[in-house]
C-alpha cells in the first residue's frame, strides 16, 4: 500500500510546533524518501524553515536528493553555506552535481571549497560531463573488486561499503590497471562458495557505456538487456561510474515529454507547477513566428486576389484542403520522431522509410481526393470545381506527408536541435505549400470555374 | 562495449550451413538474450528455419522472448505443436502469457493441455488479468520466505530456486497465511549474520500495488520510489507476483508512444516496419473524420458568403486565425496530456491548471492580438479591419488555450479514452470555432470595412 501523506501531515506539524524531534524522526523514519519529500511540498509555509531545522543533515540530504529544484534552493538558503555544505555530503554524489550544476558560479565554487578535498574532487569530477550524457547521470559511488579476489574477501569489501555505495546490484570487477574485466551480481556471491575465485564465476562480456554516449542512447542500451545498471567507462576501458536503472527511467520520461513538447511547439519544461507568465513566456516565441508564417500564407492568397474575386467558393475548401495537409504532416511526423527513439537509423531503414511513408502519401491521398472531389461536385455543381479540389487534396496530401517525413530525419542527420521541427512548424509551411498548390490550380483552371 | 550483431551474421551463417551446432552455441552463449534475438532478425529469410531447428529449446525460449509477435509465431510455426509446447516451459510466464494471449483461442488451449499441470495453472493465472494493470504485466515466478526462518534458511531456500525465479533482488516474507508481511533484499542477507531472524532484519512498511491496477499507476509507483521491483498483491494482501523494472521501463516506452499517437491522430501501433496498406488504414480513419470537419469548416464560411464578396481581404487573415487557434490548443492538450502522466489530479491542482491556462491565454491572446492588429492596419490600411482581425484572435486564442486544456481534462474526468482527444482533432475543432469567430465580427462591422 501507498503511504497517505496528506494524512500524516497534520500530525507533523504537530510534532514541528512542539518541537518533539524524536517523535518526528519516528514518523519520518518509517517513510520512503519520495514520501519524505512529499511531506515538504504539502506542508504550510511557516512549517517548512522549522522542518528542516529539526532534522538531523542526513535526513535533509535524503529529502533535498528528491525535491526539484526550487525547493532545493530554498532549503539550502534556509541551511546557511556551512551547514549546507556538511549536509551535501550525505547525498549521492550524482544528485549533488545535478543540484550544483543548477547554482550560479560563484556559489558552487563556495560550496566545493568548503567540502573535504575527497568529496569535492569526486564531485568536480561529475561536473566536468554533459548533463544529457552516461557521464552526466552516472554516480562514481559504485564497489569494485580486484580479478584475483575470492568471493570471501570480495563480500568483506561488500559489508565494509556497504553504506557508501547506492543501491549496488552488480559488482564490477577491475584489473590492476583498473581496466574493468567482469561483473558479478549479488546473486552470484549467494550462491557460491566462500573460496571460489571471482575471476572464475564473473561474466566477462560486460555491456558498457562510453561517459560521453548521449542518455537517450544509454536508456536504450539499457531497455534491449534488462539491466539494472550499466557500467560507464573512459576511452582506455577504467571505470568511470555507473548507471542505474531508476535514474534511465528518469531520462526516459524526460526524453518522451521533450518528444511532445517537439510535436506541439510547447517549448521545455511547462509543467502543472509552472507559473503562467513563465508558461506564456516559453510559448509566445513559437507562436509569434508562426503567427508571420500565417500571415505569410495570407500573403499568398492576396497575390491570388484575382481569382479569389471570381470565385468565393474556392475558399470553401481552404480550411479542409489547409487543415489535412497538417494533419497528415502531423502524423508522419509523429512517427518518425518516436521511431526515431528505439530504432537504429542505417540507410536500408531510411530508404525503406521513406518509400513506406511516400506509399501511404499516395494511398490516403488518392483516397480522400476522390472523396472530396465527389462532395464538393455534389455541394458547389461543378464538375471542374471538384475536379480542382481534388487533385490539389491528392498532391498536398502528398506533399504534407513527405514534408512530415523528411524534415525530422533531415534535421536528426545534421544532428539540428529537432525541437525546430515542431508540430505546428510544419503544420505552418504545410499551410503555405498547400494553399499555393490550390489557388494555382485554380488559376490554372479560372476560366472553367467562373 | 555492445556486441556488433551484424558482424558475426556471416560466421552464423557458416555455423548453420555446416550444421556445427557446437560452434553456433559457442558463439551464441557469449551473448545477451537482446543480441541473439537482434541474429535471429538478421539472418536472412532462408537461415531461419535450421538456426532455430539446430538449437536447443531453452536456447530457443530465450530468443523467442525477445521477439516481436510476428516473429513468435514464425518461430512456433516452425516448432509445431509438441516442441513449442516444450520450448514455452522455458519461457518466463509473464513472457508466455503475452504470446498465449496474442493468439487464438483454439491454439492457446492446445498449448495448455500439451503443458504440464502446475505450468498450465501458473500460465492461466496470469491469462486471467487485463493485460495493461499490474497483474497483466507481473511474473508469478518469484521466490518468497517465511517470517520465522534465519538467514541461512532464507539463503538456503534461494539457493534450491536460483535457476527458478527471474531476476531477483528481494525477498518477500510472508506469514503462514501467506500476507506479504515484509522485505528483505539481497545486501540485506550478505551483510546479515547466518543467525539474524528474518523477522528482525526485514523491512516492514513494504510498498505493493493491487493486481488491477493501472499499469501506468505501476510506473509511477515505481518511478517515485526508485524500486528496482513491486509485489502485487490481491485483495487480501497476499502476494501474487511482481512486477520488475525492465517491465516498467517497457510500459512508460509504450504509454509515452500511445500518448503522442494521441496528440498526432496516428493511430496505434504504427513503427518503422509497419506496411504502407496497415499504415494507411490506420490512418485513414481519422483523416477522413477530420475531411468532414475540415468541409463543415467550410460550410460554415459559405454562410458567410455575403461578407466574403465584400470584403476578400479578410480571406488573407483566415490561415493566419485558424491556425494560431490550433497552435495553441495543441499546445495546451500537450501540457495537460503529459501532466496526467506524472501527476495525481485532485480539485485543487485541477481549478490551479484551469485558471493558469486561462491566464496563458489571456497573456498570448493580448501580445498577439495587439501585435497583428498593427500589422493589418499597415498592410491593408483599414484601421477597422485592424480592429476585427486583432480582436478576433485575442478571442480566439483564448477559446483555443481553453479547449486545448477543458476536453482532454474532462475526457479523463469521464474515463473516455482519451484517444479521442487528439491534437488534429482539437485543431479542427478550433478551426471551427476561430472561424464562426472572425466572420461573426467582420459581419457586425461590414460596414466599416468594405
Amino acid at each position: 500500500m501507498e503511504t497517505n501523506v496528506q494524512s500524516i501531515i497534520p500530525l507533523i506539524a504537530d510534532t514541528i510546533k512542539s518541537k518533539d524531534k524524536t517523535r518526528l524522526l519516528e514518523v519520518l523514519d518509517e517513510l520512503q524518501p519520495y514520501d519524505r519529500a512529499e511531506i515538504y511540498r504539502s506542508l504550510p509555509g511557516k512549517f517548512r524553515l522549522p522542518f528542516v531545522l529539526l532534522l538531523p543533515l542526513p535526513d535533509v540530504a535524503i529529502i533535498v536528493q528528491e525535491l526539484e529544484h526550487a525547493y532545493q534552493e530554498e532549503i539550502i538558503s534556509v541551511l546557511g553555506l556551512e551547514k549546507a555544505s556538511r549536509m551535501m555530503a550525505y547525498m549521492e554524489n550524482d544528485d549533488l552535481a545535478d543540484l550544483l550544476s543548477g547554482l550560479s558560479m560563484d556559489r558552487t565554487q563556495g560550496f566545493l571549497t568548503s567540502m573535504n578535498q575527497s568529496e569535492s574532487e569526486s564531485v568536480q569530477s561529475l561536473l566536468q560531463y554533459e548533463p544529457d550524457t552516461a557521464g552526466g547521470i552516472m554516480t562514481n559511488r559504485f564497489v569494485w573488486i580486484k580479478d584475483h579476489y575470492d568471493v570471501r574477501e570480495a563480500v568483506d569489501k561488500v559489508k565494509s561499503f556497504a553504506n557508501y555505495a547506492e543501491n549496488i546490484y552488480y559488482l564490477y570487477v577491475l584489473d590492476d590497471d583498473k581496466h574493468l574485466v567482469g561483473v558479478v551480481s549479488y546473486r552470484d556471491l549467494v550462491l557460491a562458495d566462500e573460496r571460489d575465485k571471482i575471476s572464475d564465476i564473473m561474466y566477462r562480456r560486460v555491456i558498457s557505456v562510453p561517459v560521453d554516449m548521449d542518455q537517450e542512447e544509454v536508456a536504450r542500451t539499457m531497455e534491449r538487456y534488462d539491466f539494472i545498471a550499466l557500467p560507464v567507462v573512459d576511452g582506455d576501458n577504467r571505470l568511470a561510474g555507473i548507471v542505474t536503472v531508476d535514474d534511465i527511467l528518469d531520462v526516459v520520461m524526460e526524453e518522451a515529454n521533450e518528444d511532445i513538447g517537439k510535436l506541439s511547439a510547447t517549448g521545455k519544461g511547462i509543467d502543472f507547477q509552472t507559473s503562467a507568465v513563465q508558461a506564456s513566456a516559453k510559448r509566445l516565441p513559437w507562436l509569434v513566428l508562426l503567427l508571420f508564417l500565417g500571415l505569410l500564407s495570407g500573403s499568398i492568397m492576396a497575390g491570388f486576389q484575382h481569382t479569389l474575386e471570381q470565385v468565393v467558393a474556392l475558399t470553401f475548401f481552404m480550411p479542409m484542403i489547409a487543415g489535412m495537409t497538417g494533419n497528415t504532416g502531423t502524423q508522419s511526423l509523429a512517427i518518425v520522431v518516436r521511431g526515431l527513439v528505439t530504432n537504429d537509423i542505417d540507410r536500408k531503414t531510411l530508404l525503406r522509410l521513406i518509400s513506406r511513408e511516400f506509399a501511404v502519401g499516395l494511398i490516403i491521398g488518392v483516397v480522400c481526393g476522390l472523396a472530396v472531389a465527389g462532395i464538393s461536385y455534389l455541394w458547389q455543381g461543378s464538375g471542374y470545381l471538384g475536379f480542382v479540389v481534388g487533385l490539389s487534396l491528392f498532391l498536398t496530401l502528398l506533399i504534407g506527408t513527405m514534408t512530415g517525413t523528411l524534415i525530422p530525419l533531415m534535421l536528426h542527420r545534421f544532428r539540428i536541435d529537432p525541437a525546430v521541427a515542431s508540430g505546428p512548424l510544419i503544420t505552418t509551411l504545410n499551410d503555405l505549400f498547400s494553399l499555393s498548390v490550390y489557388f494555382g490550380l485554380a488559376t490554372m483552371f479560372l476560366s472553367k470555374l467562373s
